[in-house]
């Protein structure tokens, strides 16, 4: 996969693809990152990227012309188009389903803004999807974009050591994740659970499972409603919500 | 304020508060930013963090003893004691209103986890609060905790250039914001809307706000629920709902 990025700040972005995962899945050759400055692409003899907002307001927003010069240049070099997202506020809020969907593609572009806001043009004929992180609000789309990535290229075959090991992960199984616990089996007092000293794997999963419902009804009861559950859990819920 | 991380891998951290506004509200001091690595706490001759999860499954589970020594050892060396944040995808979602609730204290310690997840007394003992950014799974907390911090340090006084600047941020109004437009008129016959280019700021106002309304309505009626809305804003919602 090919991840580039289109940024006023590309040096934010060094800590976190050249360490963890991101800086493995590039030695692995399993991504390509690569981030460039849009800046690069202004005509403007100040290299100026923003300016004043019509109508008036504080702030400034994103001039259409880098922005267009840059994604129409990239393109143009790119084997395959890329899809092109812009990370805002306003976009399509980002679920792991939106990772899975993203992880089978060939070729992304990240637009990462900056200051107040995008010219709507960008918005209407530049880019094909637009994501937003969550109900809050950033300097930057350079946190989201790195988000996202991490979220993605995690997904890449081999790029996690254990092959099984985002099966378990909350929301892959549409249920937050069971407890887990490691040693000591008593820490200051405070003991593991029984059952899972046991060896006994029947009712280990049992255990399991029924704490995954219970912190989901507990949390985020929403998820239980599109969730895949059986019989079996649903009886469990039952006795709970008494 | 003082913002403490516990992470694994203190490198990530560099490009992100090395630049852009976490650099500049450092050197304000209006922000003071620490990233320790948590296995500098482990007193196991391997420095050992993780280790296999009772009951068995694939993964490794972060150990309670070093990220306890952690948190005691700089609290007991603070001021204040700190909200103890752990970013996990089963805690509360972060918002906006969460942040504003973080930009007004004095003292965060974050905890960031990689591998399968926390030692379930971690969650129970240790933590204030446990934080999501949404629905979806990272390789570890770092870009969240990251997020987060972005997000409650632009609301800390003088931080943003501009004072009145976050005041229209998507959400702070409970509405997405409006269409932003700047210079050329014309791009390549994409034209900006005559009303901004009016100077009638009465009928740019209402513009605006019309636009808030539609976008939201459009994609986010949810907030449309809990959003402050006037006699006005309902009429023209009850026009574009026929």
């Amino acid at each position: 996969m090919k991840i580039q990025i289109l940024s006023l700040f590309p040096e934010m972005f060094e800590g976190v693809f050249g360490h963890s995962i991101l800086n493995k899945a590039q030695e692995q050759g399993r991504v390509e990152l690569a981030v460039t400055n849009f800046r690069d692409y202004s005509t403007n003899k100040h290299k100026q990227v923003d300016d004043y907002p019509y109508g008036g307001g504080a702030g400034m927003v994103l001039k259409p012309e880098p922005l267009f010069a840059a994604v129409e240049d990239l393109k143009a070099k790119a084997e395959k188009p890329p899809r092109v997202i812009l990370m805002c506020p306003q976009g399509e809020r980002f679920t792991q389903k939106k990772a899975e969907e993203l992880a089978n593609e060939d070729s992304l572009l990240f637009i990462c803004g900056h200051y107040e806001g995008y010219d709507e043009r960008i918005r209407e004929h530049l880019v094909t999807d637009e994501i937003s992180l969550g109900d809050f609000v950033l300097t930057g789309g350079e946190l989201a974009a790195m988000t996202v990535i991490d979220s993605v290229v995690r997904l890449l075959p081999d790029v996690l050591g254990n092959q099984v090991s985002h099966q378990d992960d909350s929301f892959s199984t549409g249920l937050l994740e069971h407890p887990q616990y490691t040693r000591p089996a008593d820490f200051n007092g405070l003991k593991v659970p029984e059952v899972l000293l046991s060896g006994n794997h029947a009712k280990i999963e049992k255990w399991r499972r029924d704490e995954s419902l219970r912190r989901t009804l507990e949390r985020r009861p929403d998820l239980l409603e599109t969730a895949e559950l059986t019989e079996e859990d649903r009886a469990f819920l039952k006795k709970l919500e008494i």
